[in-house]
């Protein structure tokens, strides 16, 4: 199983926090974990800063680490819309990410749009991007059900990705903004996606609603999944949807793969630093395992 | 699949809290598991009260609950010797539960004997039970790994096993006191097992110190094993292990299940009750997360 990280706790974990962290917390966080070895780190997205002040200084913080590219890290961004992706390409991020929501109430608190409105503009960007050679990953939100709506039928997903697949955008993410996946409905739907398009990479991104996420992570891994999305500490959540909850730990998932044989080149031990730093920031404890144990090696 | 709860919050859950919990709140919390359809429930263990005062009433609870077997409910106690042995048998214990640790650290603090010396007391307690017509769990306690020693050879767990076998044993549970078990890892040794006993059945035991108690329990399921061992509102750890952490959470594990179809005669909403009951009780938050978010229904 081959299994690349993408840290997405500076974008999706400090959004629901709504205490602002400094750029130079973020610089001294983003470069821990530049450090302990991780494949791509989202290092914020590019959103109205009225809307969410917590990512207000993405384009800083790019600024700020591209002296600090020590590894063969890649920079990753989230964007809406056109705004974000000019911003996006200015701060040359390494991956643009992207995606519209299966949940038309989903959809609407998140974007504003409709599911097909934001479905061709988001095309529309996608399509620009690779025309400039950029990198990118698109993805259904509330791919596996809705805080609002409940069940979000699969075929409606299919759907979305098919679109995404015909314009030729084979970097594909389901995130589960509501923490409703569970084993057997990961495992047929990226089944289902792979026999769309054996070409296709794909990612995943779970949230620990009902303490799932690591369970369902692996379940992606074994079908398939090459991205898997976690955040430091299991830092996060959507502050648009219902009932939000944390991300997949990215120490404790590191931790179980390390035991397994895999990724023994990342440095867990980096990553647990920013996770204590991050409890000592926000003063409380984080959702994550590992860290309450781990001791400096 | 077919899978089996065995609910072990109110013994592996209660010995952790320092606060004893009155046996007539006991009974309350052991009604509402019954009503919720739970398949067996431990009431308790029968152990020094000295040590373990939390557990010195399981003589009364099982008592007290022998009119409150409203459904095919069976109630099933935890022993570590002779002694236990007799008391169990006086409760009319459907299912006697007894184990040796895989560590001999573990195996001392634990019960005062070394492996081989409890091995041999636990298995001429178990003929005994058999010759009685009871039913008889038994255990390998650590078989993933030790607080203490870290790695334990899967060697030594086969032949503990092997040696339980011999005897007739075939009722076998796996317990991961420590929290060190991995999916791979549960696959291939759960494996090995069947392969040794096609005909035996066997139990699995999580705990969550490094946050992998679902992920290990849905992968046991996998392979064959129909009982597994959860506490309402992931409470729990054993008290003489190193870095003791919850049981993987029992409504949160229903959860699951029922999304994929599974176990749909359980009553979710009692054993969150249960939680939210000892949660009140013990004034603090457990682990489990289906809790946190549930509305009557």
């Amino acid at each position: 199983m081959e299994v690349i990280i993408h840290e997405v706790g500076l974008r999706d974990g400090l959004q629901m926090e709504s205490q602002q962290v400094p750029t130079i917390t973020k610089v001294q966080w983003a470069e821990k974990l530049v450090e302990a070895g991780i494949d791509v780190i989202q290092l914020g997205s590019f959103v109205n800063p009225k809307i969410l002040p917590q990512m207000a200084d993405t384009d800083e913080l790019f600024e700020e680490m591209k002296s600090k590219k020590t590894s063969n890290v890649r920079f990753s961004a989230l964007i809406l819309n056109e705004k974000g992706f000019e911003r996006a390409l200015k701060a040359d991020a390494d991956l643009i990410c992207m995606g519209v929501s299966a949940s038309e109430t989903h959809s609407k608190k998140n974007t504003g749009m409709t599911i097909a409105e934001a479905l061709e503009r988001i095309i529309n960007i996608a399509k620009e991007a690779m025309k400039l050679g950029k990198d990118i990953q698109v993805s259904v939100q509330s791919a596996f059900g809705c805080g609002y709506e409940g069940d979000i039928p699969e075929e409606r997903v299919y759907k979305i990705v098919e679109r995404y697949f015909a314009e030729g955008i084979n970097k594909v993410s389901l995130a589960d903004t509501s923490g409703y996946a569970f084993p057997t409905k990961v495992e047929r739907m990226f089944q289902t996606l792979q026999k769309m398009n054996p070409n296709a990479e794909f990612a995943a991104h779970f949230h620990n609603t009902y303490g799932l996420g690591i369970v369902n992570s692996y379940i992606a891994m074994q079908n398939g999944v090459k991205y898997i999305e976690t955040a430091f500490g299991g830092l996060g959540g959507c502050p648009f949807t219902k009932q939000p909850a944390g991300n997949v730990c990215t120490e404790d998932f590191v931790n179980m793969l390390q035991k397994m044989g895999l990724r023994n080149d990342i440095n867990i031990g980096k990553i647990v630093s920013v996770t204590k730093y991050a409890c000592g920031f926000f003063v409380k404890d984080l959702p994550g395992y590992l860290y309450k144990t781990w001791r400096e090696q």
